[in-house]
């Protein structure tokens, strides 16, 4: 995997891999056997009914399009000179089945986008860093506040150790985010932990990484949206009890916005982040003017009871709880291209910007809660209540509460940006499922985004979209994928040694061992309290990507285009397109067990393919005689089977049959138990084993129903056939449709 | 429709019904027509590959068969004769799809039985009193006590009342028991309320009192299960709190059993009955005695508090709740030919015992009643409270209870008999989905014994299996069945003017007019209290079923065998079966409306089907090679559709197209929208418009995986496409399977 390849997440025009050399060799000598017995190309062609170039063909069933649609015109691509056998479409049109559907769709996300509408913005540091700062800056409005809410439990001699602790985490925070200076130079096309990892440490270790990175994203949608819900509900305490509702609104929020393909855009985006950053400044700064002009006096001592001692578990909690604060500070490494060039040194530029301001306002707040005395309360956040003592409840305070809910929001949609994009890039290596990376009509990974706001909606009503419950499972994830990212950058270094690789090796060592010591430290002091959900979850994630990579190997390896196929009938003799006269192949043994059906199968050539047509008729209406007629038509062996309850009325089936003129041979199959598919499917079963080479095509006439519920009053025989039938070699179910 | 027909449920092998004079010309005018174009009947026959005749085949996944198997073995088929085009299955297999559901199955319902297996029992009459009587002599379990708890809330004054409205509910049994008398001998073979009132009233009134049996049927397993509860928590007052779980094991267990297919059969059903018969009898008499002994002293006044006055409105609902006890009146009516010969004659004399019996019961525990003086309790039954009055707390009382309740059980499996085979009458009338007619391989209506069991274990749930809030609900449409039917009958006698016909007329016409009032003064009285959930229900039903006979009647209309179908395209040049050679005929305007598909689509002989297939490649590999090489073996012309989400792709797609030897025409289209069933669907359509008169063949590879969960992985593109295409005429969809 080269890292130019690694670092995109697949476009929406990714086209599948090229073929190799071997694999195009095969498809040559494939292609000469089919010389032998098919047509001259020309001939076919000619011998079509229909002109298969329909042109650009405008979508009947179009949608009328919105006034400001955004995408190319149809009259632009008239003039464009084309490839022969090219038709193109011009607008997107919506299927029958989902017309309705469609047309809320268009309303709520707007008109399909075409591919080249991808343009991948580049954004000035100015806008850039507020884009991407907002999840790592919003994490002050609850890391502080977690810190404080676990040392409160230890009484006035813990609460005297929130200096300490918050002094270390501003360290780790100067450490972390110099090690990612360095993944920023060496990973300049974008350096998320799964890219890193896998490069650097091997597949299954990147796959834990993303499983860290996948849970905490959905977490920090979760924590982010609850901890907005709480500046909300601190400022309007009335609405204190409808806290999962304002939370389940967010979320339907970040995904209808999402789903119509909002990008991370310039101002709109980049005007909460200052707002919040200059008002949190402002807090700070009144609280310390107002402290200075006091002269600093000692803090009211705190009126709280201990419950516990002071130990070296609860001192652990604090510190990861706090910790927290630091989530988000990788963003700008994943997202370098998105910078304008010289990308990667405005980015490493962005980056110490944010740390710097990160570690500010970190520091800033902790301060002021230890010169004011604050303490975490249920109804009211830590921020909310240093706003109050600062500004008053005016203005000002409404202010700060409504740019920390903003930037919150803000930092659930970059989970939303990340989590679709990591995901889409675990099925572009096969570890999850092939739709997670196909991007909707919108130019959105819309699949990711709805796991997303699934799992994310469930976690957060699961836990009352309370903050303080949700930390414990939180940065267990983030610190783990930090730690392996940062690990696979000292392997990076090590092997590269490029320029000042001994310097990088360090500060990324120094960054490894620092976020170790974090997730070692979360998931021992947090484990009982919820740190073991997001761990098993993360062991879930790994166990289930590998079964799905080997699935997709053992497709891939069934499906592709071998050199031992292409000989492998290789003696059989060429038999002319014509109807088949010479005397049909000797009936192999019968094969039935699974193992030989990949040699069974292996029909690449019409002339390795015999028919025969069933058709399963039940009487002789004229969906039937249609069926018979379609079967008839395609000059192949036909039998028709009918299934007939007693003998009586097998006996009257024949009659009619002979009445019609016994056009085609008829099997009766009486079964007495009132049932089709089994007694079907094994006599279907049973030809098969007079003869396994043949192709059996079983033939069904289908009564299509205009409306859905019509369709409860009809046996599903088709699809109930088709089911009980896949999985047995060398049959083919066709329904010939009737419409009512 | 005549009785005969009208009388027997659809049987388990009842054939389709015959072909017309008119249809059977038909037929054979269309294979006239076929006899121009085709090969004489044994050449077909010679060019089959395989013998159709696989004989009587023993499937090979047959589940073991468990000891005490009741069908006819294999080897007693083997001595028959057969005809010529005949294979038999000798025992049901079953689909891989289930085969451990088939599994499970075989060993909680038992091995499949044959039709033949149906033997329609006959009763003695002391066997079928019991067995067909329990549904109504079950309900003085709880009439009585429903007339109580009505009149209690008007205190003494009210409980005064109680004689006079006892005496009018069993003059109008009474009543009801001679207008049965008279439906017995009009109809020797079974006249329930739906035959007797369509076959007199019509269509409608048939369908509205079939719509008030089925309602009353659920609701009779609800109410019996509910009484039969309490009959046991009477007894055992612990289990008060589960009375749900409690009802719910009860349906399970009449689900189980119906599935199973049991039959009302014998002693086993018999002995309940009578046991129940005889302890209530004893509770009376011993009450009696008792009561006679101490010179029937004026009961002890009861200490109750007036909450209403005595009103007209009291009244009449404590009346229709007390006449719930003459639900089951008409089970012996609809079950005439499960007597003996003469079956009339027994039925009639066994319905007399049964009326007899009944107000011996009802009145007897309404006198009891009054001599003890003895009122509804919440946590005891009426009943409950008699038997130990009369024998204390004993065994002789847990006898008492242990026979309720198992009558009431028997009680709430008469409704899994009835329920079901209206149904299925209904669904042979075409006014319900034909599932309902098919019986399952235990030859039970399986289909509508889990919708009753669905509907009776939802009630029950919604009303907390409390008797006393189900019984508004009850009544009210047997009542209205009892009117139709008994009116019908009116009209019956009117128009047949036989032997004793006015005094009959005399008699239904009394029934009528009682069943009526009773009905009338229900749906008044009880309307707000929940028969207007009842009324509603009927409605839909009506409605329902109206509907889906429209249905129905329209696809047969499209369906049948016409004269004018068979002469509409014999203009056309019959061209005979072998490699098109000659011009396609001139395309037809294209047609697109709806209500041209039926004419387009009236394809009845191969000579009239014009083929072109499509498949639809997604790329060069073994999957779509062999769907390629599937359609050119069809030897008709084929066209590959490639859709590339770029013009580079196609550009690539046509390389490798010319590299393998460019043997069929391919036609690449480019959908910058990243969606494949959108316009692949529109291509067909275009294609379909430039020649209205093909039918075209949307061939597609489908990798068949082996477990459930791999499907999730790959695009379902078979499926979507079938979905949506099936709007669409003339259009087939074929999937070739790929196993992995």
């Amino acid at each position: 995997m080269t890292q130019e390849s690694a670092a995109h997440p697949p476009g929406p025009s990714d086209p599948l891999p090229d073929l190799t050399a071997e694999q195009l060799d095969t498809l040559h000598r494939i292609g000469r056997r089919w010389s032998r017995v098919t047509r001259p190309p020309q001939e076919w062609r000619d011998a079509l009914p229909v002109d298969p170039n329909v042109g650009d063909y405008p979508a009947r069933h179009q949608i009328r399009l919105p006034r400001y649609e955004r995408f190319v015109t149809v009259s632009e691509l008239g003039g464009k000179a084309r490839a022969d056998q090219v038709s193109k479409v011009t607008a997107l049109t919506s299927t029958s089945t989902g017309r309705v559907g469609s047309r809320v769709r268009r309303v709520l996300l707007g008109p399909a986008l075409k591919s080249t509408a991808l343009v991948r913005e580049r954004m000035r540091k100015l806008v850039a860093l507020p884009v991407l700062s907002s999840d790592a800056l919003s994490s002050v409005a609850y890391g502080p506040e977690a810190l404080l809410t676990i040392l409160v439990l230890a009484g006035a001699a813990g609460l005297a150790l929130s200096l300490p602790i918050a002094l270390t985490i501003m360290v780790m925070m100067l450490a972390v985010g110099l090690s990612y200076r360095q993944t920023i130079r060496a990973y300049p096309n974008g350096g998320g932990s799964y890219i890193v990892t896998s490069d650097n440490l091997g597949r299954v270790p990147g796959l834990v990484a993303a499983g860290g990175l996948m849970v905490d994203y959905v977490l920090t949608v979760a924590v982010s949206i609850a901890a907005g819900v709480a500046a909300v509900t601190s400022a309007i305490p009335s609405l204190g009890g409808a806290t999962v509702p304002l939370g389940l609104g967010a979320i339907a929020l970040l995904l209808a916005g999402n789903l119509r393909g909002v990008r991370q855009a310039g101002i709109l985006f980049a005007a909460p982040t200052y707002l919040f950053v200059l008002s949190v400044a402002g807090v700070i700064i009144a609280g310390l003017v107002e402290a200075a002009r006091q002269g600093f006096p000692p803090p009211s001592q705190p009126q709280v009871d201990a419950t516990t001692g002071v130990t070296l578990f609860l001192i652990m909690r604090a510190f990861t709880s706090g910790a927290t604060a630091m989530t988000g500070i990788e963003a700008i490494s994943n997202a370098v291209p998105a910078f304008k060039p010289v990308e990667w040194r405005n980015a490493r530029t962005s980056l110490t910007w944010m740390v710097a301001t990160l570690l500010a306002l970190f520091g800033g707040i902790m301060a002021l809660v230890l010169l004011t005395g604050t303490l975490p309360r249920p109804n009211e956040t830590v921020l909310s209540q240093l706003a109050r003592n600062s500004f008053g409840s005016g203005l000002m305070y409404v202010v700060v509460q409504a740019s920390t809910a903003a930037i919150l929001l803000l930092a659930a949609n970059t989970a939303y940006n990340d989590f679709p994009r990591v995901l889409s890039l675990l099925a572009r290596d096969h570890h999850a499922p092939r739709p997670f990376m196909r991007m909707g009509d919108r130019l959105a990974y819309s699949n990711g985004i709805l796991l997303l706001t699934i799992a994310a909606a469930l976690i957060f009503v699961a836990f009352d979209g309370r903050t303080t419950t949700l930390i414990p499972l939180y940065a267990v994830g983030v610190f783990l994928a930090f730690t392996l990212s940062q690990s696979g950058m000292v392997v990076h270094w090590w092997r590269s040694r490029g320029r000042h690789w001994r310097k990088s090796l360090a500060f990324n060592a120094l960054g490894a061992c620092m976020c170790a010591v974090v997730f070692v430290t979360a998931a021992i002091a947090k484990f009982t309290a919820g740190a073991w959900v997001a761990l098993v979850a993360v062991a879930l994630f790994v166990l289930l990507t590998l079964r799905i990579r080997a699935h997709y190997d053992e497709v891939g390896r069934a499906l592709r285009l071998r050199p031992q196929s292409a000989t492998l009938p290789g003696n059989t003799v060429p038999t002319p397109l014509c109807p088949p006269k010479e005397p049909p192949p000797e009936p192999r043994p019968a094969a039935g067990t699974e193992d030989t059906w990949e040699e069974e199968e292996a029909e690449e050539t019409p002339e390795e393919i015999h028919h025969l047509s069933v058709v399963a008729v039940e009487t002789l209406d004229l969906a039937n005689i249609r069926a018979l007629a379609y079967a008839a038509s395609l000059r192949q062996p036909v039998l028709a089977v009918h299934l007939s309850p007693t003998d009586e009325e097998a006996e009257r089936m024949t009659r009619y049959w002979r009445h019609w003129g016994n056009h085609l041979p008829l099997e009766v199959v009486v079964c007495p138990y009132r049932t089709i598919i089994a007694p079907l499917v094994d006599y279907v079963e049973a030809l098969h084993e007079q003869r396994p080479d043949l192709t059996i095509t079983v033939i069904l006439p289908e009564l299509a129903t205009s409306r859905r519920w019509h369709r409860l009053l009809h046996d599903r025989m088709a699809f109930r056939l088709r089911h009980s039938l896949r999985e047995r070699p060398k049959i083919v179910v066709t329904t010939v449709p009737f419409h009512v």
